[in-house]
């Protein structure tokens, strides 16, 4: 496993359609963690350039994460209104499987160290291909009934992605209400007691105490996001940078994308998200202009401010102190606990 | 402080109206770690009785917690329409301030080695009468905001309740959209990195993986309900008790009090959440004669199963043997953990 190899227990999480540089991803593993081309809302041929981008600046394993396609089919009348409620800047709203087949096309031919999937399990299958070229896979899941689908396909390691997490929920099916949403510890614990996989638990885990203290509890290796947005590698937009400092509160949303998401409050969630539709991608090219715009002018009321709960922690190292920073946090505090325990 | 002479960095959460019993909360304080007894609900005089039991146990020091009486005031047509709703057999809603006065007045006759609050923060007048008396003030917090309130009133210590703990919300004004619901982990690291009070999370720690979890994060014990639900010092009904050794899914709701708590979804849930106002202690009045009937014919979809996220790793052990389990089963979590890191 990749994860018995790396010289600190932290791996970078793929924040598509922000963050995520492949000089981020670079970095990262280049100092001893895992980084991560995040491939989603990608073409695949800007997914092939990233990872030539990544791979011609370390040789350290690395890893590409896909989204997986959902359903075309949506209420077609609450998405009309609501790209209505939306107004003459909102794009047309449409269904697109984010270059699936060509995206593991690609990486069957030219395989990367992981291959990680959010927003469902693709097939034993498709497992299996990625498996027989080279790859591990990796499952993102949020309960203990999707870690059982992942484990049976064939899953290497699952991220347990808990309900602090900013960006997407990687929910197979996001589900109206949005589901228990389990908090990444009692995720980590739940899925511990019955499945025998590597986790790598992501949410809220932004300091090197709170690697800790997934360590402490089981965990592989921890999933950081937030952790990084603000790293000089990241491609962070300058008003997203300013609104993580804060501790301005997150919240759930399908307001930006149509699936539900995390991140900071703002006017655009509070203008839209009781309206908002379960209609992803759909939703997500409908304001796609619209966050493109606010994003231009800095505008932090305008655009999807993707934050985990504990985003005010965030710290802005470059990408290999920072991990250095964490992984050194973590050994201290585990070893003060234990000392405490035994005194 | 009471923290540092506990043989086991364990708190038994108090839970008010079912778990709680004198017996084990002197259980827990007599295996070295810190029992409560949970005076919400009910009347100066129970409460008396039951610290006396107590006394009668152990010589070990123990707690007591208070809910912090609301506001009268609620939204009386929305309370009138769902009293309708809950049908002929629904008591009638009142409000109550659950004995506040005489019960303070008890403690700073009788003090106890810790009184700790839930539902809001007592003036820095009674933390003060409190601690002249000898006893130890700790508050229930569940946001950075609230913690600040906390400290400022001079707590001694903070329990920093996560969205994944069952029960009632202790959050001061139980905000309509539930707030931002942070996890235990995530409360405390944000808490930990700007205030210096020991601080004892709580919410989904139900085995030793996940306290030493909290223990390397920064925490000075940890405090646990779910964990001890199925003691058989503890008075959980037998219906309650099936459901918790489920993988059965909770949720938060106001329907059987009017405040927020997290309780196993059931069919009264299902029923009633849609409508239920912001109405506490007014519709835990109303609801009360269909709960206690519903539990006396041991009817899982009558009445609140309240249960935290990871209620599945409960375990029927006596209540000192849990106690040195958990703790013997974190301490070797840290070992194992910090010797993982250092390999």
């Amino acid at each position: 496993m990749i994860l018995d190899q790396l010289d600190h227990p932290i791996v970078q999480a793929p924040m598509a359609g922000g963050p995520s540089t492949p000089a981020l991803a670079a970095a990262v593993s280049e100092a001893g963690g895992l980084g991560f081309v995040a491939a989603g809302y990608r073409s695949p041929e800007v997914m092939r350039d990233d990872i030539a981008e990544v791979r011609a600046a370390t040789e350290a394993p690395f890893g590409v994460n896909l989204f997986v396609p959902g359903s075309p089919d949506v209420d077609e009348a609450a998405l009309r209104a609501y790209v209505e409620e939306l107004g003459p800047e909102a794009g047309e709203p449409r269904f697109d499987d984010d270059g699936w087949e060509q995206k593991l096309a690609f990486l069957r031919d030219e395989p990367v160290a992981v291959v990680s999937f959010t927003f469902g399990c693709p097939s034993p299958d498709i497992v299996a291909s990625l498996r027989d070229a080279g790859s591990e896979v990796w499952a993102t899941v949020t309960s203990p009934a999707e870690a059982r689908i992942a484990r049976d396909a064939g899953a290497d390691a699952l991220v347990l992605q808990g309900v602090e997490a900013g960006g997407h929920r990687g929910t197979f099916d996001d589900p109206p209400g949005g589901g228990e949403g389990l908090s990444a510890l009692t995720l980590l614990r739940l899925v511990a007691s019955e499945i025998d996989l590597p986790l790598v638990p992501t949410g809220g885990i932004t300091d090197g105490p709170a690697l800790a203290a997934v360590l402490a509890a089981g965990a592989a290796a921890a999933h950081l996001g937030s952790a990084f947005m603000l790293c000089p590698e990241a491609s962070t937009n300058p008003a997203h940078r300013a609104a993580l400092a804060t501790e301005a509160p997150t919240a759930l949303t399908r307001a930006f994308s149509g699936r539900l998401a995390r991140g900071i409050e703002n006017q655009f969630m509070r203008d839209h998200d009781a309206h908002a539709p379960r209609a992803y991608p759909h939703v997500n090219h409908a304001t796609s202009p619209i966050r493109a715009a606010a994003r231009e002018r800095e505008d932090p009321d305008g655009f999807n401010l993707w934050a985990g709960q504990a985003h005010r922690l965030a710290r802005p190292l470059p990408a290999a102190e920072l991990v250095r920073e964490l992984s050194a946090g973590a050994l201290e505090a585990l070893e003060q606990a234990a000392a405490r325990q035994t005194r």
